[in-house]
């Protein structure tokens, strides 16, 4: 099939590669000349302008991949109606936000245009070689892009998980679990650290993805950082976000569900960035008002 | 290599299987009658007297590997020391808390019988099929029994983890770290099935272990559950545990260290099985007296 892929960037332009690789007929749209050029040398045609990027070459129903960051998705949604007609495609392959998915399917359904939210994992390889797609939007969209899912997901490695927003939705799990997962293997790995036990932490992983229950790709990524830098000692324990768990929490608070161990999750890298500690002040300061307990003074 | 092998449960049992698969003697020894029966029809010499089972057959070091519960652990060694000589060697497979495992080595040292801790991990298909070795001990007797080791296990899937404990102590943060994994895996699930999406739980693990971040073991032993009961009504949500969880945040205590998503794990387990619900009876009692908030009074 022919796709319309707009964004280049790291998960983009390995998409790309993976599409061309699989004999899709793929067209690229970056801002970025760099971006462009590396694809062009791969043999990919690129354009830097939507009127030459989005023309129609036959009836076929033109298919624009967003690979975007989700701030993005509104504005080049918009921007990229004027080319389109009934019936084409735009689908969404970023972290957007589920709600924001599903208002984004009713206002193009109002154009008759169709909108599918993908939630996308396995990283820069899993675009590149065989990527992990989680499918939200219409039955009937998924089915007339099934080829596509087919040749560019690892084995098994795409599914239709529902309407418009379930892809999105399940990927905001994923990511949810994935939060929680990371944090009990940096507990774990935190506590060897602290006790007399002098282990080493990559041959540990390599034993632990070799048949253990919790044998799993996190694991492997530790591992690979671990054959790197023994002790982590050359990177900071500060730990960013990319909205997902924020979402998840916030989702837990509107249906009222609890899940604690991915609220943790969140607010251990919340705290990690924290160099106020402010509500650490705060207790180091009472216990001193009623039990005259030590403070300890900043260092000046 | 003979081992002498005690317990024969669904660990021990699958754990002889594979010794003898990959030309160890191995000899059984259990008081159950039937776990004794099942062996022998596989061509596994098996015995219910310590007499008879521990005999020497040459002048190589007599090798005592116990599967058994790890309440039983110091009862079955003093039961076994009168047969040993010295350089005689006893493996504890079990999962034993750590602590006891230094104790018991330091205490067999005295006699000059060497102790290795061995956390096992994989269930009863690694056991069978290759299992994954977390060896504690010392080096020279964990290269002694390097080739048993080797064949028994995954591949990579053996490691020596330091000194006397190490064995047990990695498996106890193994544990741990799966009951935080799980933890999170059932939270997100539990946000998916309170939300209007309509996902095939089956064919999400599917997806989820092919090729995305979460990847793993566990997601594929909770899809394994799903294919059979799709939306696990035929369960209750009452979880046990087997210690390791409560050693793992006694150890977090005793070293100071904060490993707050384990121990929420642990403590969602001890809430899965609480029917009293004592403290949120304390807490909607204390809303009535100082808000009038409704309280829900107990069917009779």
């Amino acid at each position: 099939m022919r796709i319309h892929l707009i964004g280049l960037g790291k998960m983009g332009a390995n998409l790309a590669l993976n599409l061309k690789d699989k004999k899709h007929e793929v067209i690229g749209f970056d801002l970025n000349d760099q971006a462009r050029a590396q694809l062009n040398k791969a043999g990919i045609e690129t354009h830097d302008e939507l009127a030459s990027f989005l023309v129609r070459k036959d009836h076929a129903r033109l298919i624009v991949w967003l690979m975007i960051p989700n701030g993005l998705v509104d504005q080049v949604i918009e921007q990229v109606i004027p080319y389109l007609n009934e019936k084409d495609i735009i689908i969404d392959g970023g972290n957007s936000n589920f709600n924001k998915s599903i208002e984004r399917y009713n206002k193009l359904k109002e154009l008759d245009i169709d909108f599918v939210d993908v939630g996308t994992s396995g990283g820069t390889e899993g675009a590149r070689y065989g990527a992990c797609l989680m499918v939200g939007g219409t039955k009937e969209v998924f089915e007339y892009l099934k080829p596509v899912y087919h040749d560019v997901s690892a084995k098994d490695g795409y599914g239709y998980m529902g309407g418009p927003g379930s892809g999105h939705f399940v990927k905001m799990v994923h990511n949810g679990i994935e939060y929680g997962m990371m944090q009990a293997i940096g507990e774990g790995f935190e506590l060897i650290e602290a006790s007399n036990f002098d282990v080493d932490y990559e041959r540990l992983t390599k034993v632990w993805n070799s048949g253990s229950i919790i044998e799993s790709a996190l694991v492997g990524y530790i591992g690979n950082a671990f054959s790197k830098d023994a002790k982590l000692s050359e990177i900071q324990g500060r730990i960013d976000d990319s909205g997902e768990g924020k979402w998840m929490v916030e989702e837990a608070l509107n249906l009222e569900v609890a899940i604690p161990v991915i609220a943790q999750s969140l607010f251990t890298r919340y705290k990690s960035r924290d160099e106020h500690k402010f509500s650490e002040k705060v207790v180091a300061a009472m216990r001193n008002e009623f039990g005259g307990h030590a403070v300890y003074k900043k260092k000046k």
